[in-house]
């Protein structure tokens, strides 16, 4: 998939935010993860908000809706599942194509 | 400099805002802009939104100050120029060593 947008979208997308760990230098996970998503979802995502915090703290946001949490998941979110998690609020039915096929895997 | 924090800072930083064009295919800058700022100023920082939109834009605004605007001032906005206008607003006189001295050269 590449940057796609959806150019004449009336309403701007949802804002997403992750929020990570400066001490334990998170930042580049962080950022490599908005661009996954910003490369995939374009303009269909109102703003991805990187949000320095600290204490371990992993979290994405989708608009209110928490999709990942480190405290509770344990670990990193897997691109494939996290971007189905956003599709599914952001653009419900948008075929991600592979991504789709991981993520289905990953759900087996 | 490497990621600083200020982590009993009471009060969150201000919100920084960087709008990039996805016509143009300038995720990747915005990101880059984003790490560097990141990893300067760290939690003095409250959070950097990446903004997609469309039509050439690349504006750069730290609360409700536009610090870089690419239809004003043409081209995009060097790094250690960029990191001085936001320590002006985010952290007045914090020292960027080498940063203060390219922004200083580039100011003559």
């Amino acid at each position: 998939m590449n940057e796609t947008d959806d150019t004449n979208t009336a309403q701007p997308g949802p804002r997403i935010e992750i929020r990570y760990c400066t001490q334990c230098r998170w930042l580049l996970r962080a950022t490599w993860v908005a661009q996954e998503l910003l490369t995939t979802f374009g303009t269909r995502v109102g703003e991805i908000a990187l949000v320095p915090g600290t204490g371990g703290v992993f979290v994405v946001t989708v608009g209110d809706d928490v999709v990942w949490d480190r405290a509770e998941q344990h670990g990193f979110p897997e691109i494939p599942a996290l971007k189905a998690a956003v599709r599914d609020r952001v653009a419900p039915g948008m075929p991600l194509g592979h991504t789709d096929r991981a993520a289905a895997r990953a759900a087996e």
